[in-house]
Order: C-alpha cells, then sequence, then structure tokens
C-alpha cells in the first residue's frame, strides 16, 4: 500500500481549497474534519478531482491511509483547537513525520510546538499561507518555516501548488520553527496598511470630494496599471463598484464601518516592540479598525467636536496617488525593518529578497512595488533599510510631495488620515540627521538623572542643571 | 523592642530618597543594600535624620529590626534581582508581613508575584512611585496596588510622604495585585507622549525658526504659567537655558539625540493592544526613542531623501501653544482609555478622577490640565472617553486649530513631528461618525469571506462580488 502524500485535517474555506489544489496537481489527499459529516459531500463535490481525495472519519483512518513518511497539514484554528489536535495525532504518528500548521498562527506558539514535536524525533512546520479562498485554491503565497528535512519531503508538493511569478514558484523555506509564521504575520502586517491606506483615500474622495463609491471605483481602477499595480487596489475598484442586490445601492454604503482583525496586525506591533522597533504605519493601521468600532462614540463626538477649517475639497488625483505609493513604500520599509530584526534576534538568516519574491504572487499584498523591493534587496543595501535603496529612493522621490500635500490638506480639512500622517512623519524623523531626542535626554537627566552621550566626548554624562 | 516601621532595601537614587523622606516624616526606617558598603556612608550622612535610620548588612539583621507585622519596601530593579531578593527574604518573613516592590514592574509580574506572596500568607504590593530623585525625597506620587490589609498597614507612612495638593495626599489604593503598577504604566506612557510634545515644539522652533536653545526656553518659560502649567514644560525651559560648562554653548546643543528608554512606554502600548485598543500617540513617542537611536541611517538617509517644499519658518507662538495643548489632552483621553479598558479586564473598578487627582502634585506629569481631568471623570463622562467631557472640549475647541496648523506646517516644510500628527489623526478618526473602515470590511469579505454588518440589518452579511 503506498497511501496519500498528504493528509489535509480541517475542511474550512482555506483547507478545501489547498487540498483541491494538491489533488489537481496530482497528489493523493487525505482529508478529515472535526465534523465528520462534511467529509463525504467534500469528497463527493470534487468532481474529477475525487479519485484523488480519500476521505477518513476517525483520526486512526486518517493516519492509517497516508504514506510514510507521513505529511499532516492542519488547517484549523491555531490557538487551543490546534495543540488539542497535537496531542491526539502525536501517538499515532512515528519518528521522521511532519506536522505543518497552515493557519495564523502566533510565531511564539508555534516555536514552542517545535520543540515539543522535536523531542518526539517529529517535524513541525509553521506554514504561512496567503491569497485568500482564491489563492489557496489556484496558487497561495507559503512562507515555510521548519527542518531542512521537512522542506526536503513538502517542498514538491508546495512548489507544484503554488502562485508562480515568472515561472517561479512562491514559496521558500524562510528559516526554522517559527521563521514561517513571522514572515506571515508581518505580511499581514503590511496588508493592514495597505488596507487602510486604500480605506483613507476612499475617505478623502468620499467626504471630500463627494464622488460616489463607483466613481472611486474607477479611480482606484485606473491606479490598478502602473506602479500601484496590485491585488488590493483591483480589488478596491471592484469592491467598490459593486452594487448591493437589495437596495441598488453601492455595496460599500450598506457595509458598517466597524472593521474586524483576527490578531495577526497586532502580533506585528507585539513582537516589533520586544524587538525595540516601531512601525507607526501598521500601528495606524490596527489602530484605526480598533477605534471603528466605538461607532457610538464616534456619532457622539462628531456632533460635540470641531471639525475642520480648510476646504475638504479633494485634492487631484495625480496627489493621492503620489500619496498611495509613498505610504506603500514605507509601510513595506517598516515590514522589512521588523522581518530584519527579528533574523538578528533569532538567528533565522532571513533572505529579505526571496521574502519580497516569494510575494509577488499568490499573497494579498501582491505589487508592481514588490518587485522593485525584492531588487533592492539583491544589491547592497545599508542598515537593511529600504528607503536608502536606490530603486525605491527614485519611487519615493516622486512620490513624498503628494503624500506631504494629502496630509497638510487633511490635517486642515478634518479628514482622518492617521496611517499617511504616521508614514510622513516616520519618513521626515529618519531624515534627520540632528534629531529633537537631545531634549528628551536632558529633561531625563534633570528629573532622573538618567545621563546622556555628549556629541564631542564617549562616556555617560550629566548636566549641571 | 519596638523595631522599624518598615525597611527600604536597595539605596540606590529612588531608595535613599524615599528612606530618608520616611525619617524625616517621623519614621523609624531600617535600611540595607546589596553593596553593604553603601550602607554606613548613607547613615552617617543622614544628618538629624541618622537617629531615625537602623543600618542591616545581612538580609536577617534587616529583618529582625522591624516591627511586626513588617514591612519591607524593594527599591531595586523590578526584574529577575526583585525575584531573587523575594526568594531570599521569605523564609525570614512571617504570615502578615507585607513586600511593597516600589520599582517600575510589568504589571504582569506583579500579579505573579502577589499570587506566591499570598499563597504564602503574605501581602505583597506593587506600588508606583514616580517625581524622580526630587519628589522621592520631599513628596512623590504613589499608586497602590494591594489587598485592603496591607493599605491599612502601610497608608499612614505613603499619605506623610506623599506630595499634597491644597493638603490632599497624592497617593491612593488603586486596585489589587497589579493596578498600581499598571496604573504607573500608563502614567509613564503619558509621560512619554508629553516629553515627545516639547521635543517636537522644540525641534519646530530649533528648525524652521532658527532659534538658539535659550530662546526656545524663554518661550516654555512663557507657557509654564496657564493652561500649559506644568513640571515638563518648567523643566524643558530649565533645560533649554542651561549652558555648558565645558564649552559655553547651549547644554542641549552637546547632548547627543539618542534616547533612552526602560521599557515603561513599551509595556503601555503591548498592553494597551492585548486589550484591544491603540494609544498611537504614546506609540509615536515610544517609536521616535527608538528611531533616535538609528543616527548612522537617518545620517545617510539625511542626505539622500527629498525634504519639504515648504517655507519652515517657524509658525506663532500661540499656535504652537494651541498644539501642545491639543496633543496632551488627546494624549491624556488615550492613556486613560486604556485604564478604562483594563479597568475591566481585570476587574479593577479603577477609580479614574482619583488617578487624575493623586497625579496633580508629585508625580512628572502633574500639570494644571490634570485637575480638569479629574473634574471631567467626576462628572458623567459618556463611554468614559475625556474628549466628550464639556470642560475638556472647552479646551479643545480653543486649541485644536492650532494643532492642525502645526501639523499641516510641519508635513510642508518637512519637519517630523509625529505625536503631534498621531493626535491629531486620533482626533479626527473619533469624531467621524461614518469612517471608512466599510471599504476594509468589504475587501476582507471579498478576499477572506470574512463577511460584514449591514447598516440596516443585523447578522452576518456576504458582498456578491
Amino acid at each position: 500500500m503506498t497511501g496519500a502524500r498528504i493528509g489535509v485535517y480541517g475542511l474550512g474555506t482555506m483547507g478545501s481549497a489547498l487540498a483541491l489544489n494538491l489533488a489537481e496537481h496530482g497528489f493523493d489527499v487525505a482529508v478529515s474534519n472535526r465534523e465528520t459529516e462534511w467529509i463525504a459531500p467534500f469528497v463527493a463535490g470534487a468532481g474529477a478531482l475525487r479519485d484523488r481525495l480519500t476521505g477518513a472519519e476517525t483520526l486512526a483512518d486518517f493516519v492509517a491511509a497516508l504514506a510514510s513518511p507521513r505529511t499532516v497539514l492542519f488547517m484549523i484554528p491555531s490557538g487551543p483547537p490546534l495543540d488539542a489536535m497535537i496531542d491526539a495525532i502525536l501517538p499515532l504518528l512515528s519518528p521522521g513525520d511532519t506536522v505543518i500548521d497552515g493557519g495564523n498562527a502566533d510565531f511564539n506558539d508555534t516555536r514552542r510546538r517545535s520543540e515539543t514535536l522535536e523531542r518526539a524525533g517529529l517535524h513541525f512546520v509553521g506554514l504561512g499561507v496567503s491569497g485568500g479562498a482564491e489563492g489557496a485554491r489556484h496558487g497561495p503565497s507559503m512562507m515555510f518555516g521548519g527542518s531542512g528535512q521537512s522542506w526536503a519531503q513538502v517542498h514538491p508538493m508546495l512548489e507544484a501548488i503554488a502562485a508562480k511569478f515568472d515561472g517561479d514558484p512562491c514559496v521558500a523555506h524562510l528559516g526554522p520553527d517559527g521563521a514561517g509564521h513571522f514572515v506571515k504575520t508581518v505580511h499581514n502586517g503590511i496588508e493592514y496598511a495597505d488596507m487602510q491606506i486604500i480605506a483613507e483615500l476612499y475617505g478623502l474622495m468620499r467626504d471630500g470630494a463627494g464622488w460616489p463609491a463607483p466613481a472611486i471605483g474607477a479611480v482606484f481602477d485606473r491606479w490598478a496599471t502602473g506602479p500601484l499595480d496590485s491585488f488590493l487596489v483591483e480589488a478596491a475598484a471592484q469592491v467598490l463598484r459593486a452594487a448591493d442586490a437589495r437596495t441598488g445601492l453601492p455595496m460599500v454604503d450598506v457595509i458598517r464601518d466597524a472593521a474586524g482583525q483576527k490578531g495577526t496586525g497586532r502580533w506585528t506591533l507585539i513582537e516589533a516592540l520586544k524587538l525595540g522597533q516601531s512601525a507607526n504605519t501598521i500601528e495606524a493601521a490596527v489602530g484605526a479598525r480598533a477605534w471603528s468600532s466605538e461607532t457610538a462614540t464616534r456619532e457622539e463626538a462628531a456632533t460635540l467636536l470641531a471639525g475642520g477649517t480648510q476646504s475638504a475639497a479633494a485634492l487631484p488625483e495625480d496627489t493621492l496617488q503620489q500619496a498611495f505609493l509613498a505610504a506603500r513604500i514605507i509601510a513595506h520599509a517598516q515590514g522589512f525593518r521588523i522581518l530584519s530584526a527579528a533574523s538578528v534576534e533569532y538567528d533565522w538568516s532571513l533572505d529579505l529578497a526571496r521574502i519580497a519574491e516569494i510575494w509577488r504572487a499568490g499573497c494579498i499584498i501582491r505589487s508592481a512595488l514588490l518587485d522593485t523591493v525584492a531588487e533592492a534587496f539583491r544589491g547592497d543595501l545599508p542598515h537593511d533599510h529600504l528607503i536608502l535603496a536606490p530603486a525605491i529612493r527614485d519611487r519615493l522621490a516622486g512620490s513624498i510631495g503628494g503624500l506631504r500635500q494629502v496630509v497638510a490638506h487633511a490635517a486642515g480639512a478634518g479628514c482622518p488620515v492617521p496611517c499617511l500622517g504616521a508614514a510622513l512623519a516616520w519618513y521626515d524623523t529618519m531624515r534627520q540627521a540632528r534629531g529633537s531626542a537631545n531634549l528628551i535626554q536632558g529633561l531625563r537627566d534633570y528629573f532622573g538623572a538618567h545621563g546622556f552621550a555628549r556629541t564631542d566626548d564617549a562616556g555617560d554624562h550629566h548636566g549641571d542643571w
């Protein structure tokens, strides 16, 4: 008996799409699910791919259906449910088998689970999967963290099902244990920022120019080719042009303005802070989602607090486009800076250029910019700071003026642009050779005797206040 | 034998100041220190207070010198050193004794230590102490977290040594276990923001107007009376006017622009994120300190990246003053919002008005504004949002226009104002009855089938994209 090459446990949106993608690429797949009644209909509904799928209702049957060394891919919520499943399946597996978590896990949990499975002689892989349901079905971008042996065992399947950019599969072995999930977390942080930038520009056009949603969709459509070419811009155009069947209104006009979040944006920020970093553009995006849920407060504040003092009439489309590009670059620069710091801290030797490459197709933040980012990291990049790379500097030179105009305009007009404003503030801080933190150090020494460094002398000094 | 009312372990800047303050108020104090050679000179140098101080070189002698039930105040670094000392002293103490940590501890550690000591029948207090060396010696603000019994035992001493505001001691029993240290952490987060606001305004005057430090100090001096009346504004005035004895230059001009941090700002943000909150004004301040350390990058970027397009000539002093007040209010609003969320999460029933009251004197952020904040929380405050209180709204109405002007000016001029910009972005977000997160929800449903709420219907919906 040969058995299935891989077992997929969890037949939700992502799990079922990945199982079909694997089957389509010629791999025999065992499938199972906690709600066992989902299994047979899933297999039956797989059409021509049915022959490559083996449904298993018990964990024992599921494991027995796999070829050795076994590969099990869990596509279930990554918290306590995953720990429970690992506990349950562990006695059924053998040394050399590989367990993959394809969900969005906190990389600290992935490191812990890796240790546990290693002690049992098994391999544990934290696999970041991006691309939504469509991507999972027809080609996701995948960020692999695990042992070299597990990569050797699994990569032919992953490379087969991955999205391709000019033929190059968007999957890579990024490092051990939590590296893949960490990179996926930061990917999502950048995604938060990109979506918030889109929302802020939409807000400026809606509230400033007073344009209806489809007209704003047409703007995003024009932006979808050129320097802003990206999945999220195309998606925004489609979403903005969609009509609600029930009311005939633009779909976005009947959607409540309270955004959900599942934790990866928050994790990005917490890990950045622990690394002594700050990603204020991503923070603004996570914050904006949190504030969006405070509807009652906002409605009350709207009637009580003073608004802008300048006209909110929208800026030229070209200016908004520039602001978008500059802020997108800065969000990426901050995300990659976190990756760079984590790579040092956890001794991962992350290949930042390769990460940019596998994000060029399949994932939610895929964009023309990432091709430039990959090139930048292949070149000589001082301090790992993307904003110092020649090609990136060129793009910033042509776009930062637009960002300045939009932030200044929004401040006067009373339009909220937390993400765009944060991006500009970081940019201007990072290009200030002599900042103003000397006064902070003076204050800290004045009241707390914390000491300071002098510009003209080594060592620790105190003021004679 | 009666013994000392309290033992102070740790004779660094803060510990020695508190010991002297206690002695001055008539309490007998046992003192000890890891480096035992510090003890005798400290007691000998205490002048007339010497008779109230008992030096003890061993932990056994230190504990033996204390009256029962004993009160031990640790003024040492709050990480592993404190855990080691607790382990060492525990066998020497008896049920009913109280151990106080007066350092800046992560409140999660304080909760853990409280549990450990409770199991041994002892009380553990997390005591936030603010005011720097001067405050500790002559009247700090103190935030007490612990049992009612330990408060009963300790409060006469704390009330005696605390700063007084119109006779009211700036110390309060805020809640159990980690409540005091949590409130102190958020106090420091607000302190980070206030200092960063000062630094940004200093930067605008220095780089925009080209004013020398003493002239900027004179501005802060004028601000030190009126609505910005506060310790930090006075301190900034003094620091900016101080001259360097070695070079004759203004002191701040020879201090390096790289700011240190010890963790409380970062903790504030991590806890805010865990509570689903965002404090972007505090985040900007923590971020600015992190970025200030990247001197080499900033120096290189300064020569490579495009700057502002508008004149940087400084705005009128009055406009800058308004911007300061608005941003200070917003930083406080965000800090108190975190306290409110933590109070619910940890079931602390924090008295926000009382917290504002004990911050009116002794601590680093003491200011005229806190009196208004205390009043606001004594009144009927919808959603615990400071910006909705009538007196605060009045102050915002008179100052937000200045913040708009400064943020718009800085964006055009290329001056970094991360903290001021974040404050304005939050303000404008919170007064937007209909935000732009509807587009984010549309996008999330488009690619991830996450669903959304409709404005006209309950339940979870999906778009027909």
